[in-house]
């Protein structure tokens, strides 16, 4: 009994989530809401759109749980309607693929702490409400990223960039060359391509702090595996510059800003994963301007990471205070003012 | 008398604003400067700029008084310089057309807004005062979003992008046309091009509120009008393209984050007008890129129009305080520290 | 004995600086990460990039000396792991040439500014630690700046883009050009580029205020100095375009935001020659997109050369506090929450 009742709370909250795109608290709305996604399935043929928007939703909802993000927040659906639109937004622009799927996952997960990490800049800050701004980012950077990944087409909705990078398998590289990848994503850090330079480098972790060793290892591990799996150029792959900014993700999210535990280095994983997709968006974005990258990937993920604070929940959608046009609004006697 | 005097007051203060850009406060350098503008009109034969100068200031001076803003502030004319410089580049770089002057009028009522923005964010928390900056965001979003509407027609003195959208004449759709792309405005903040869509989430969000479901009709109505009268690409506003931003913009603007009244519907009315012009900017910005500009025209017109606190000024041409290099500036002793 | 004393531990400084890099504070790892460097300049036959980095951790480190910034921080070297990367980055990304050597010290000095910018404002605000976020945005900045100035090439190492300026000869414009130089800058300000127009500006601003003249006056003789001997576009250099930010930030930094001394002039001189580089990679970065950039670069160097406060310190490599998924770090028990 309490199982069913809290299965039909949770979508509750999903549908509460799904109507907050448009600033409502209200699950009828958000069935109505999940009517229209699927009305134009039905019409395109395209069902991915409204599975997605399904997924995005639980996700991004079961992440903030997860986090033990803000009780009212939560049941309001205000961690849910960036997820939903995340979701409905990569299969729209992504051809379906299973890489698509680990996406949408990554990208909702993601959205939840970027929601988090609006409430504790914007809204800490200037009471500015975060809003649609997490999926903005996290769409772009989703979007941008995928012209990097082989397992990730993007379809003909969105404008083509001459760099899609295409690859229709995923190779793998030689035993040796897994090695050399490791050390090389350390040497990257500065930027040195020699896989020696990187074994120096670690060795100088490791004699300064054991933990932060383990973790540029894990690191450097972590971003191999996602960038081979998903199908990112080999030469950049095998050049390390697919993982200094991870490695240095993961040390900085998993050990030095925050306290080791496991629940942190669940997250320090997800950061770093998140990096990856973030380096392939840079490569893409920086090639107009015709500027590396840096560490700009590293930077961008730490930041959204370590910004959320335990205090702060999102910015509900109801009046801010103190507007500049809004006078009556704060008084306790509520008359409008005259103007 | 009284009149007389009070228009003369007035005419001192767009004086001041004209002297602001140089951090001064002083009408008759205001003279001047705006005989040097009226100098290089003359050389130039091109009387525009001097005109859009001249309305930039006045505009903005007077978007602060109606806003009630600072009263110090205003009579400095910190709430002009942004003004008259979004009122002098426009005419320099989009040629003169009925458009361009609705285009300077809203560019420079806006400067005020964005510049009470960066007051309210940049000044309150880090002491950084905002200067020119409200100018160079207005500045290149006005003239990124000229590229999109067939009324304004970037000239020479700009780089020309290859997207430049060039429509010699303004077409009306047929009636039924405009209710596909008042409901199309819509449906497309779900990414939902089916005006049966556009319905379904209407009728949800009456459902919830009637007031949020007015000001989303009357945002996509506003966005039909000000993008077909801008002569858009009619492709574009027939798939609700240029409407779902706005319709975002008014819900949040007009019913949302500010308690309604009167007031606060006209606010709402210019930030709605301001994310059309907003949506043309990304589509160019974003096209090198090849990104889809999502709500983002939204979200950024929402934090600016929302950011604004009746308790911040924008900061003066004065000393900032306890800054890293002016130890003495603050000490009461005015002593100046030997290094 | 005490001058060899102090610059052994002025070494052990730039030691710590370069282990900062991984977030470490030990100068054995230091030197481990200099043998590195070296290693990879040995394979490469390239050292102008260790001698870059060695140059970059010093030039930062004594800057942060001579700006009296927080002696904690200085001797944990985290003053010195963003210019140590700027060092590295520039001769990795432009071919050797005085100029570079010039562009390498400043842009250390700048990154010490930019790092204690970041800590005013992000850490300030929201406890986010600015890490390498300075590097980035100095390499930026320098690297777009370099396609604009002909004593700078672009190599292989980093894609090229069309606009790429190259000059092989500084051509000294003859005296009467210089006067006009003078004076446009000014101007162009107001986006004038006549030299009566900037005349009677300068008259304008020496009636309201003498030292805000003088500034007004150096900065522009600076900004046509250093535009010169970089090797600008003489065209863009003879219209005024490379002065006129320039000019705003000597009266900004020089006059109006910091009380006048020896130390602030000097510290304006800084950010007035940093501000003809941003303009150098603004001109690129912006050309893409069609757009002038206004007055971006004064705003962009102004905001981070006023940012900065005495009271505020880099945030060291060590746990945030009242972080979402870490609720045990800040108990004082120390005691692990189970989840």
């Amino acid at each position: 009994m309490a199982t069913t009742e809290s299965k039909l709370n949770f979508l509750v909250l999903c549908l509460r989530g799904t109507s907050q795109v448009f600033f409502m608290e209200n699950s009828i709305t958000g069935v109505l809401f999940f009517a229209a996604i699927a009305v134009a399935s039905y019409q395109s043929g395209v069902w991915a759109t409204t599975i997605g928007a399904a997924v995005g939703v639980v996700v991004a909802t079961l992440t903030a749980m997860l986090l033990d993000a803000d009780d009212t927040s939560v049941s309001s659906g205000l961690y849910g309607f960036n997820g939903i639109l995340v979701g409905a937004a990569l299969p729209t622009f992504i051809t379906a693929s299973p890489q698509l799927w680990v996406y949408v996952v990554v990208g909702a997960a993601a959205s939840t702490v970027i929601t988090a990490a609006f409430s504790a800049t914007l809204t800490k800050a200037w009471g500015i409400p975060g809003s649609t701004g997490p999926f903005v980012l996290t769409g772009w950077l989703m979007v941008a990223g995928a012209y990097s990944f082989g397992g990730l087409s993007v379809s003909g909705d969105a404008p083509k960039l001459a760099t899609d990078y295409v690859q229709g398998l995923v190779s793998i590289p030689a035993p040796l060359e897994l090695v050399q990848i490791f050390f090389r994503n350390i040497g990257q850090v500065y930027l040195l391509g020699s896989e020696y330079s990187g074994a120096l480098i670690l060795l100088g972790i490791f004699i300064a702090s054991i933990p932060a060793g383990i973790a540029a290892a894990a690191g450097s591990a972590v971003a191999m595996i996602v960038s081979i799996l998903m199908g990112a150029d080999p030469a950049t792959v095998q050049a390390g510059l697919y993982g200094f900014s991870p490695v240095l993700t993961a040390m900085a999210v998993g050990v030095i800003f925050l306290k080791p535990s496991l629940r942190v280095a669940l997250y320090a994983l997800l950061a770093t994963i998140t990096t990856v997709f973030i380096q392939g968006a840079f490569d893409v974005m920086m090639l107009p301007a015709g500027l590396p990258s840096f560490t700009a990937p590293y930077v961008l993920t730490m930041y959204l990471f370590i910004a959320p604070k335990k205090a702060f929940a999102p910015h509900p959608h109801a009046a801010v205070k103190g507007h500049l046009v809004a006078p009556a609004a704060d008084a306790t006697t509520g008359k409008a003012a005259a103007n």
